[in-house]
């Protein structure tokens, strides 16, 4: 890379790029060393990639504190620059902020803490035995705080952490907008819950068959093999961005929806990847824009897409000729079986009306513990108690509650609430797309989805970071974001499944 | 990584080691993407890893050429380190010299007409067209000499570039030694050819079949799936270092030996950087010391243990249990297959006697090169004559010729004579091997390798970069290397299975 003279905007803005492309090509490297860990790396070599990462990870951070990036952005003269160049500096100023506020000692404590808070986790998990982590969730609270208030800078800690996955996001208006769908979510379970449950799957579904068929789903929902690959993995997951983009899925013989829609939930992640303007590959512009706006993709892909009267439609008889009769005996009945609510624990398992009241839950609890307003220690009870209010009934373990995901033991705080805000740009989506596309629930009874992906593609995906968060989904969805559409979309589907 | 002070001995030592464990952790997440990129990487990835590759190097060869290595190193203490040290000492002082000498813009160069022309090569290849070729080998062949001329500082321009891959060794030793082989093994091949050829095999061979039994060899020689795994490939290699070393195989129903024999071979490879002490791990004794001493370990193992009587009659009754009557009567018309001569073209197809006879070929044309003695116009003329005295039949197109091995499109001069110093190095160990093990053929009879590979792992492959690469073949085997060993044990074998 040749660093040209900063004494020009045009050489100052080239050189910022060319120092951009590089560090973004690092960061897929790394980025595929994580899918490599959890797809293919022998178990024996995990002490070494622990080290191999962390290299990884000290040559991205000198690259992203380059102290030559203050020096380029000062002579750019942003006036003589297009829509794009703008957008590209407006996300190269914001990361080398953020990385400059973060001091580096604390930057590699909380690294190694969560490395191995990790593992503690899964065996608290597996032990039922909340207080075993409580001495490391505390200290890794403690250290978000500090990296919250180093960010925040004088504002709101919280804010601070949430805007690394949400640029530009509050949590006082999420918190508006989550305080809207609570009620009307708690009532609507409720109501759905009263009447009598809609026949579930029984039986086994083999394992090779389902593999299959999730590989046709991928590919019926405009996946790239050609850039990208299926694998199987413990835990769904899509990884990368530009032209290699992979995903990975998993199965369980009495629960092939698990697989299904884990697969194209991970596809609408992949396709925003693959879709975004290959002219922004590898620059800042070239990824998803926020978690939230990843979500929308993710969810509508899954949601209200996959799990439409119409798409069902199609899939029953794609399952019909995968496993022959497996005890539902209709189109209706197999809609009504995708998409059955029960009582549940577990977030990741929830359908459509519960997994934001899970989400909502931890949003709250989060942001407490962040504020210094909950104490770790009164953190099981706290989520306990609130889980009994929302849902009904008692938690009965620790892996049912607060120690059932992964996120806070990774450091992810200001993670969850990007899930239901994915939700609520995902039904202004949804309301739009529907708008624009009236033959839409015809070419989804075929399997054909590639007029709603299309329509995602051209409003959302392929701008990538050209657009704020916001400001993709308002133009996508021609509407200030709210979660009104969500609400009634929710109203509308739950109510004619279950004649309330 | 905290960069200790230079003013005392341990300080810069441990901060040149610090440096150094980043930059070989770095390495190892080069070569991973190397593995990914032959197995693993969707086909449309290809431009996109290319950026991700260089956005590597340039980061390796910054680290490489850091010139704070230069401080440290003049810090050091080298009498205050014990053996170890001076042994780190030692690799990290030439490998920052090299590093230095070579112009930046020599490498860039060479590393873009190298990506390139290996594809050139591989369509002239198929095309059978060498005309299309010469003009970037003409090109590659040019840079290549002016790396040597930087590398060489006045000294031999071959040499340097040999260096790179068996650093200490001269040309003119290398040509005394294979000068001594030529002729002895033209004779035994012409010896061997005079008589009737022993049955090969026919048939098809289930390839699935076939890699169930490649993983129990590569087992039976010891590889660790838990720090490897085995996976397909167009071609066979072994990729990475310390506690992650992978390998590739690849079937074809009418020839199971390629399967099994690169199989072991490539294990070889594996088995050396799996077992040097993991102490060394991520420095720069952390990996094989040379390419002829690997190159030692892949041929021992495939040739002197693999292609033993001993073996082959275990390996008879392996194959027999996997595929049934396959046509070969008992062990010793089935050792006489696995090591049968047949007239052949390709260097990587030969067996035993004939290999080294297409390896002193490559030696000599590519030193002709370096020296500007051959023309590259020259060179398919050149090549055929020399084929004709050595095989005593012609060359019948391209493919078969100057065209068939990818080497010199990506620039490796200097690297073929590593496989026959391997096979001399692997006749030394072999010969110290057999006085050490008297009950070896025994063990092997029984598909157990462990005693073998047990004394390569104890008095070779260990001591990773501690030792020179003569040093540590003459201390493994007791004698200074010569070629004598590996004459008499082929004659001794083919005169045997041939009735010379």
């Amino acid at each position: 890379m040749t660093v040209a003279g900063t004494s020009n905007t045009a050489g100052a803005f080239d050189a910022l790029m060319a120092h951009e492309r590089t560090t973004f090509a690092l960061g897929q490297v790394a980025g595929r060393l994580g899918w490599d860990q959890e797809t293919m790396m022998p178990r024996g070599a995990a002490d070494q990639r622990s080290e191999e990462m962390a290299a990884m990870e000290s040559v991205l951070h000198a690259r992203r504190t380059d102290p030559r990036i203050a020096d380029w952005l000062e002579a750019v003269d942003t006036a003589a620059l297009d829509d794009t160049g703008r957008a590209q500096l407006r996300h190269i100023r914001r990361n080398f902020d953020r990385a400059r506020k973060l001091p580096a000692d604390l930057a590699q404590e909380l690294a190694r803490l969560t490395s191995r808070a990790q593992g503690q986790w899964a065996e608290a998990r597996a032990a039922e035995d909340v207080a075993s982590f409580l001495p490391v969730l505390a200290r890794i609270v403690a250290l978000k705080r500090e990296e919250a208030a180093a960010l925040a800078a004088g504002g709101d800690p919280y804010d601070a952490l949430l805007d690394d996955y949400e640029p530009g996001a509050k949590a006082a208006d999420l918190e508006a907008m989550f305080t809207a769908l609570r009620g009307p979510l708690v009532a609507l379970r409720a109501a759905c819950l009263a009447q009598p449950a809609p026949k579930g799957l029984t039986g086994l579904f083999d394992e090779a068959a389902q593999m299959q068929l999730t590989d046709k789903l991928a590919r019926a929902f405009g996946y790239d093999f050609s850039i990208g690959r299926l694998d199987k993995a413990v835990h769904p997951f899509s990884s990368g961005s530009g032209r290699d983009v992979r995903i990975t899925t998993r199965t369980n013989p009495v629960d092939p929806f698990n697989c299904f829609y884990s697969t194209i939930h991970e596809v609408g992640h992949a396709c925003y990847e693959q879709g975004i303007d290959a002219a922004y590959a590898l620059t800042p512009l070239g990824q998803g824009v926020s978690m939230g706006v990843h979500e929308s993709q993710s969810r509508i892909y899954e949601n209200q897409i996959g799990r439409s009267r119409a798409f069902t439609g199609w899939l029953y008889g794609q399952m019909r000729a995968a496993f022959g009769d497996f005890g539902i005996a209709d189109e209706d009945a197999f809609y009504a079986a995708v998409n059955r609510l029960h009582n549940g624990f577990i977030r990741t398992e929830a359908d459509e009306v519960q997994y934001n009241l899970h989400v909502l839950l931890r949003f709250d609890l989060e942001r407490a513990l962040i504020a210094g307003d909950l104490a770790v220690a009164d953190l099981e009870a706290a989520w306990n108690d609130r889980f009994l209010a929302d849902f009904g009934f008692a938690v009965d373990k620790p892996s049912h509650g607060c120690l059932q995901d992964v996120h806070w033991s990774v450091g992810l705080f200001g993670y969850f609430p990007t899930y239901s805000l994915g939700n609520v740009y995902a039904g202004c989506l949804h309301q739009a797309m529907r708008a624009a596309l009236p033959g839409l629930d015809a070419q989804l009874a075929q399997g054909d989805t590639s007029g709603a992906t299309g329509w995602l593609r051209e409003t959302v995906q392929r701008h990538g970071g050209l657009y704020t968060p916001r400001e993709v989904i308002a133009r996508a969805s021609g509407m200030a974001p709210s979660e009104a559409p969500l609400l009634a979309y929710l109203k509308d589907k739950f109510s004619a499944l279950y004649a309330l």
